[in-house]
This record gives structure tokens, sequence and C-alpha cells, in this order.
């Protein structure tokens, strides 16, 4: 049993997974975060995919693989010419996305999330810009269920590069036409130290008092 | 200090919230939880407008009262043919909304959550179905504030009928041209019990296994 606030305070991205398989009870503690979590109206429009056939998750990573490339290339190039912290630190991101994409399909299960946007009610999607309100359905659970993943000593990342490749993913799942992915979280136990300190804006970055701009604290 | 998992199977929709003071620690710590949070690439786009002034927040009160009366046209005509328990949860739902709609101007705080599309990666946009990919990079944070919530015995709520009002909310808080809204959450004590036992459903009715549609256990 952990604090919350400790449990949130090192949940940061895990890349390099084991093998080793996880234990039905944990896992299904780690799924039962995700049922428990709040959406709009509390009509939960998720389901969840869980892969561990290898098959699927050997199809996946293939995918995973291609995208992570082509998401990389940038960074790859940028890398030489950057400055200290940033430099080490996308060196570290890179090396460890690399595990990632080379090993999805040994990480022992990755969770799928998909969502009905029939069940929504997008509040944002008329505005002239990029409507994200769907995601308060959806990554509230995603959430849980990596707050969950630390809880467990389980590593675990949020991805969602895959979405480039969602019809491909969707044949692959048999996903029916009207739901759709939105985030992919392989879960492994892990290779390096797992989940610990994270390097975050301190709230007087983040938070402004009554008009924005104007300082928090 | 609670097990994580019992906060998260309490944390349900609190909107009957006091109006006495959250003392500033405690909001301290919601806020740090916020900015714990995941977000793609660690960019961290959002910022939170933290509406404690009275002449904000009953702006803010009027505008969400407009459209919490229109988005529940439809669920008061539709009550009284409703079955059981459908019925009594609505109508319980109606009025504890009522109660928010009529007095969110005297809840201490009122969290606005802004984001910057440009500063996110939305891998869903051009998909032809609505994106909610963004919300990835924002609605953690708000499960994690609302987490921190329930660990400090204070009601919340997560709403975003005010995008509807995106441009006069906007207008309220000086936000920025290039920044949007996503979540306002209201948060103080609550008037009645806060969190507690809620109704979802079950795991084996959310995940499936390897494909769509096969049991999970």
């Amino acid at each position: 049993m952990s604090d919350i606030y400790e449990v949130m305070s090192i949940l940061r991205a895990v890349r390099r997974l084991k093998p080793d398989p996880v234990p039905h009870d944990v896992l299904q503690r780690v799924l039962q975060a995700a049922a428990w979590a709040p959406t709009g109206g509390n009509v939960q429009p998720f389901r969840i995919v869980a892969v561990t056939a290898s098959e699927q998750k050997q199809a996946i990573q293939k995918l995973y693989d291609e995208e992570w490339a082509k998401y990389t290339t940038w960074h790859r190039k940028a890398i030489p010419g950057m400055e200290e912290p940033q430099k080490s630190a996308t060196e570290k991101m890179v090396r460890a996305g690399d595990y990632l994409a080379a090993n999805m399909h040994t990480t022992p299960v990755i969770l799928v999330f998909c969502f009905n946007p029939d069940n929504m009610a997008i509040t944002d999607s008329d505005l002239g810009r990029p409507s994200v309100v769907g995601g308060g359905s959806v990554y509230t659970a995603v959430q849980n269920v990596m707050l969950a993943c630390v809880e467990e000593g389980l590593g675990c990342v949020l991805t969602t590069l895959l979405c480039y490749r969602e019809a491909e993913v969707k044949a692959i799942l048999n996903i029916p036409d009207n739901w759709y992915t939105c985030a992919h979280v392989p879960i492994g136990y892990p290779v390096l130290k797992g989940h610990g300190p994270i390097n975050r804006r301190p709230v007087d970055k983040l938070v402004y008092a009554n008009s924005w701009g104007e300082a928090w604290s």
C-alpha cells in the first residue's frame, strides 16, 4: 500500500520491459483500476483489448517499429546539435524507445484502449480547433492503469503512435468499424529500475490565479 | 495515506460543494498532482487557471447554468418514462447537477484546464473520425487532480459543458488565442457524503482477450 502522491510522483515512461509473465491477479487489479475510472455521463465508452498472444503482439510490434523509426528521424538528426541536458535526455529516450520498438512483442501484455465516439458527448467538436474532450472519457482510465502499474511494480508507457496505423491495428484485433483506438500501453516488469524520479515543471509554471499569466503563489 | 485502489474505487462525481475555503497547502498538493502527470514527449502542454475570485466565478456560473439547463432538457423530459434503476440515478444526477449549476460561484475554487494543440503530437487527427489523442496529455493530469481530491477529502467533478462557451470563458480568464479549454473542475468540501461507492461495469464487460469480443476471464 503506497501513498497516492508517491505513486504519482514516480510514474514515468518505462520502455524496457521484461518478457516475464504478469500474474493474472496482478493484471486483474490493473484492469480493475481502468474500470473504476470516471467517464462522461458514466457511459464508459471505452474497451480494452489485452493482447497477450504472440501472433497479435508480433503484428503490432512490426507496425510500432516502423512508426517509431519515422517519429524519431527528426530526433536522431537533431541530437548532435542539442545542448545539455536536452541532449542526454533525448538520447536516453531514443535508446529506451528503440528497445521497446524492437521488443514490443516480447512484453507480456499490450493494452489497446478503444473508444466509441457515438457514446461520447464531445463538447468541443465544433470549435474550429483540435478536439480533445473525447479523451476525457478514456485517458482517465489510462492514467488509473498506469498508476496501478506503479503500485504493482510494473513498467508501462502510454503510446499513441499506432493511431497512425489504426486500420491495420483494428484488423489485427478485429475491432469493429465504429470503435477506434487511442492508447497502446505495453506492460511488464522493468529491465532496469522502472518507475522513479521524474522531471516536471513546478506548479508555479503550470498554474495561474484567476487570469492567464497571473502568478499562483 | 490511502491505498490507491481504494482512492480510485470511490472517486465519483461530487456536485454539492460547500463554500468553505480550501487551505492553500491542500490545494497546492492537488495542483502538484496535476504537475506530476505524464504527457506526450513530457511537453506538459496544459495550464490550469485556478479560479477563486468572485467576479470570475460568477461569470462562469452564469454560463454553466445556461449550458446545464440545455444539456438536461432531454433528461428532464425522459425521466417520467424511464425504468428503475435508471430513473432514480438520472433524477439524482439532475438534482445534484442543479445544485452545482446554481452554486458554481460559491465553490471555493474552479480549476480550468487549458491546452495548446501546437505542443501536442495528435496522432489521430487525420483519420476521418473524432480525434481524442490530444486528451492524452491533459486528462492524465485531470485524473491525478481528482484522485488527489479524494485523498484530501475534497469533492470534485470533471465537467466539459463549458467548452460550448469557450470563447466567453477565454475572455473571462484572459486565455490567449492559441490556448483552449477542455475541463472545468469545481472543487470544495462535500455538502453530503462526498466520494463513495461507484457503479461501474465489471472488468469482464470492458476487457477482451487478444481479439474483440473474446472473453477475458
